[in-house]
């Protein structure tokens, strides 16, 4: 019998591959093996294949390393899409939560994350280099920086500039200012005093 | 593309499997699907598999209801426990609790809940008729009530002392008192009121 006096090992391999995953520590892997023992088993053969089929049928997109189900993903591969924009971004969600505001209709690149030498992540485990070599590639006009506004956000946007070099290319930024529908007295000091810095005309 | 602007159906599929679990809102679910995708793929095939092996391989023991492997469980099925002695519990989670202290040797009988009209749980809805045909059928000293010390809790205990009527049985309840190492200061007025009434012995 386990440590935990489970009475079966096909108990304890859920609760210990549950648990596995961030976050979620032991007892709350056991709740969710208890619970998906109650249901139907449907249900637990409909996660258990719909984890084992996400992770076998999604790769990384090859030209901008976001996740794809094909070589090359769909907005790298669409038409309708604006090639000559690239938007930089930390992570995967980052590419949803913009494709979310529908305010933009070009094309993305995913680091995989920023430079943090606390975490021991320098450019080369970046997708910087691929992102150099799409711009020397010829026929980007912009690339927006939408990296995280923190010290290690800041220090791989530098970076970038610092690789770009004299590429003709035009690099932007994200609008730092004070979030739509907040309260002044919750922004913080630095974006308060740089959203007076960088005021835009009134428009209504 | 999906309300959320998913790239992929193998991954919405997976965070809406994800996210029926209890506790776990979409939010979560997608952040665990994106942690699965940078894993290497045999994490995901272990955590799916485990999932699918668990839920096919356990069923509910058709003596005492607690999950099991086999038909009958290791507990009720083992020549070295006091089958003269039944620890009736509410979950399966109260029979490991149970087991990990290491001091009983008896067998369980899970109800799979508690006596709650206002959650609609009647008697009819829990493992009672078959704890009443085991003590009917003989070679049972005592009941041990282990249900949880609340309204339902007491209300399902009297129950069955109701419905045990006079068979021949002992029947016993956990004893109520102050934690093992809790401060008097944070223990309720009830139980230590209950523990003043029903003082033991000093033993040393």
């Amino acid at each position: 019998m386990a440590e935990e006096g489970f009475a079966s090992t096909l108990l304890d391999n859920a609760v210990t591959e549950l648990s596995r995953l961030p976050g979620l520590g032991r007892k709350t892997a056991l709740r969710l093996a208890l619970h998906l023992l109650r249901q139907d088993s449907d249900a637990a053969e409909a996660l258990g294949n719909a984890i084992i089929e996400m992770r076998r049928g999604i790769r990384y997109c090859s030209v901008c390393h976001n996740i794809s189900e094909t070589d090359v993903c769909p907005i790298c591969s669409s038409p309708q899409r604006d090639s000559s924009t690239i938007c930089v971004v930390e992570t995967v969600k980052d590419v949803m939560s913009i494709e979310n505001t529908g305010q933009f209709r070009g094309l993305y690149h995913v680091l995989g994350g920023v430079i943090s030498p606390i975490d021991g992540i320098g450019p080369d485990q970046l997708e910087i280099d691929s992102l150099i070599a799409r711009v020397e590639a010829g026929g980007i006009n912009e690339i927006i920086l939408a990296l995280p506004p923190t010290m290690e956000g800041e220090t791989t946007d530098f970076y970038i500039f610092r690789r770009l070099g004299t590429l003709p290319v035009k690099l932007t930024q994200l609008a730092r200012g004070v979030s739509v529908g907040n309260q002044l007295e919750y922004t913080d000091e630095i974006t308060l005093g740089r959203s007076i810095l960088n005021r835009t005309p009134f428009s209504h």
